[in-house]
């Protein structure tokens, strides 16, 4: 049995995964804000998993943690996860101190990509899509991760497409995710909204052009990643997953319809057939957790 | 022995490589133009080259050719290899018929990443940025070409990265293409000089304001196809080969230059270090003719 947990900016998820990579548990927490309180939470989500499987910290096979930021996954340190409120924690070092066993330490979208890979049941080549406050993929070849020669790879909300874009957080101008993330709508769509790209397309279904306006820029800038994603890597499967995924449906349909559209002026881009690569993470299902129980294994 | 052989648009370069990977015997030949001369080119290279070394073609360890255009490597078969003359050509089948061993086709960009990689003892994940009449990558990691999952993978000539810029032969507007290759120079600098590319860096080193217009595009076209490279796959080296690539450390330092700009206004380019994987193919080396002769060995 493995252990897997994604410290999420307010929950946690925790499940157990059996030897053939089967969930058999899952519990959902509140995620604490700052070192000691994400401590404390990924220390409780081992507890709860441990009640439920009857199984100590010593008796999985592994424990994996996901967790937003700048992972090193040799140290199992975490930096600059801001929604934690962490600045730089070693937070594999003192979870294994707690538990008195090794954990491993992964950043929560490769983590993501690795449990969408194998809970899709994919093979070859892989890229998720997280569409998140920002965006960011994790790439999956041949079942492994890949990580690149720094870290970096699947960086692709920091590619400019737009020179008279707005200005990015990154300093740069016009990168995807100023249109293509959550932060990327907030900006452009402010609201009180709970469910800001919920209410967003509720808008854009009953006519408002700036809210048309801004889920058009949304799905192109999608569709640019998936396209990047493909020149590039030429991944056969382009999974969308992140907060923005709960749209569903609706979200993919707008990305297929610009790819269409793509397809109908470049007989280059129709051979690609990327409709075809493109697909949703499954709905409520924690992929990221699941991913961090298969962490290291291979 | 290995033989390797880089039939381009004017000239092929046919090469023996022993067992060290090291270059022992290397001549060039005029390029043939259609199916039937384009095998005779082909036929002629292995002969000389067996005429250098006093080996029959089978006693070579193996042969391989590289060639542009659309390769299919499992049935050696070549499509669309437009300034060769060629639609559709068996070149592999029908080489080997005339040899009488079998031989392995490759992309001639693929073969130069190859090539370079091993040439220049590199390790990793590396690109080879190929500035010819278009713009390609081939991507090269732990010493294997990464073929991606339908073979397309470096096609990143076809990245749009301008909504406003001109319209590609692809069929989108504002690819990487339309600036950073010798077609995209040709349209912007129509000449007469048999060196159009050397000549437009003459007239921009001349204070020429359109040059230094066009020059500037197409730094920042290369500099993005770095970005590009480094941002999806990571790459630890990219190399700048292919035509364009004999204007040497004055390419190199206008690259540079753009990409120093770029770390002034974001830290998280400044992080990256992108000039410093940025290095440019040896000169008057065939490296599409050595990586031939390599491919299929890893």
């Amino acid at each position: 049995m493995r252990l897997g947990i994604d410290i999420g900016g307010t929950k946690t998820d925790a499940v157990a995964v059996d030897e053939l990579g089967a969930l058999t548990q899952r519990v959902r927490l509140a995620t604490g804000f700052g070192h000691d309180a994400v401590l404390e939470t990924a220390v409780a989500a081992v507890a709860r998993i441990g009640e439920l499987t009857g199984l100590a910290p010593g008796g999985f096979q592994s424990i994996g943690i996901g967790v937003p930021g700048m992972v090193d996954t040799a140290s199992g340190q975490v930096a600059h996860a801001v929604n934690l409120g962490l600045e730089q924690l070693e937070l594999g070092g003192m979870l294994a101190g707690r538990l008195g066993v090794g954990v491993r330490v992964e950043n929560d979208v490769k983590a993501a990509a690795l449990g969408a890979y194998h809970l899709l049941g994919l093979t070859g080549t892989m890229a998720f899509l997280n569409l998140g406050t920002g965006m960011a993929a994790g790439i999956v070849v041949d079942g492994r991760l890949w990580r690149g020669s720094t870290g970096i790879a699947g960086e692709i909300g920091h590619l400019p497409v737009d020179p008279q874009g707005v200005l990015c957080a990154c300093g740069q101008r016009g990168c995807l995710e100023t249109v293509a993330s959550g932060s990327g709508v907030a900006r452009q769509w402010p609201t009180d909204d709970p469910l800001p790209v919920r209410a967003l397309f509720l808008a854009a279904a009953e006519g408002d052009p700036a809210a048309r306006a801004i889920t058009a820029r949304l799905a192109a800038g999608i569709a640019s990643a998936v396209r990047v994603l493909v020149l590039t890597v030429d991944v056969g499967t382009v999974v969308i997953g992140g907060g923005l995924s709960h749209l569903g449906e609706r979200l993919l349909g707008e990305v297929h319809e610009v790819l269409h559209d793509w397809e109908r002026t470049s007989p280059f881009l129709a051979s690609l057939d990327l409709p075809g690569r493109v697909r949703l993470v499954p709905e409520d299902t924690p992929v990221a957790a699941l991913g961090a129980a298969l962490v290291g294994e291979n």
